[in-house]
């Protein structure tokens, strides 16, 4: 088995500038990372390739395997995939929410395929155990994609319902999630930087400073 | 075990006004409590009792208790929790993606109380073995206090962690979920009135018959 993390740090998630600055939020996506590959390791994986491009730094420490793409994302991992035999799991930088629990839960399903989703039809996660037989399409509603895909290659597929694993950090307000459900890492550079304010509606996360 | 229902139907659920009017968040709310007493029933719980206010109705034909309360959610579950002596299972109403399944996995873990985290910091679902010795504080990040509510009981805890259950339908960017994991009459009223439009971002809501 190998586990198969795209990866992207320069001028990484956009949609987090009003929480951070660009420097911040390359030094966060690199933390995040690291807290998914721990997860990984811990979970017995210890053969993992981040994919990424030419440009991307991943640091020469993270005793992983660097696979370089020019393509995009879908080409890059469907040409990894055809190569591959091995099952491959193929999971998200931005969760840094995932647990060895849940991989192992994962990997240990009897289905050919497992599809984690992820907000808004996302797809964060999925398993699959003979990569020859499969091939991915992310953007749009890839949920519905992948498993459209599966049935027509005729796979089983297991959904696995997981509110940690849904949470992609996106958007400022999911880094309050870190902060409740995280660990790690990126829940220690969360803590450092952010306040948890409590109201009368959802917990709201404040840049640390501000009145 | 019983079950508690809050529930609210007189001018429900506000922020969804952008997609939805007045009327029709209001049978809509109506259509997602259906579906969570069915699974609820499914799941082999038919002592349930709806907790609501005097001016809100609650559909004759449920077949459920209606608990009548004019205090505010915290003081009125407090009081039912207080005089009840079964195991009790509080779940929200906006909760249309609950399965039988998620209860029955919940009602069956061996530890005192079982939180099910929303997003924010919210509770969606608490599991409560002994009411007598457990309070409840929502609003604000009541993840926390129900985490802390258990340490200071002395009660063991459970965090129950699932997508479908995170998923409170507050916002028009919810109703996707509803049309990818949903079912029954939440999910026939929402696939009725949108179309799911698909781009290289989230799949969003469009109101059906906007261009």
């Amino acid at each position: 088995m190998k586990a198969l993390i795209p990866y992207k740090k320069k001028n990484a998630k956009s949609r987090l500038s009003p929480a951070l600055t660009l420097e911040e939020r390359e030094d966060f996506v690199e933390l995040m990372l690291r807290d998914v590959i721990s997860s990984l390791k811990e979970a017995g994986i210890d053969e993992i390739d981040v994919l990424t491009t030419p440009d991307n730094g991943v640091p020469k420490d993270l005793d992983v395997n660097v696979v370089l793409s020019e393509h995009d994302l879908n080409e890059a991992i469907n040409a990894y995939l055809e190569q591959e035999n091995k099952p491959i799991f193929i999971i998200m930088a931005d969760l840094p929410l995932v647990r060895a629990k849940h991989i192992e839960d994962i990997v240990s399903r009897m289905e050919d395929v497992v599809i984690v989703p992820g907000k808004g039809g996302g797809t964060n996660v999925i398993f699959i155990k003979d990569p020859s037989n499969y091939y991915v399409k992310y953007y749009g509603s890839s949920f519905l994609n992948h498993c459209n895909i599966a049935k027509d290659r005729g796979c089983s597929v297991f959904i696995y319902d997981s509110f940690m694993l849904s949470t992609d950090i996106d958007e400022p307000h999911d880094l309050v999630e870190i902060m409740l459900h995280g660990h790690g890492n990126s829940q220690k550079y969360v803590n450092e930087r952010f306040d948890m304010k409590t109201g009368k509606a959802r917990a709201k996360i404040n840049a640390a400073g501000d009145a």
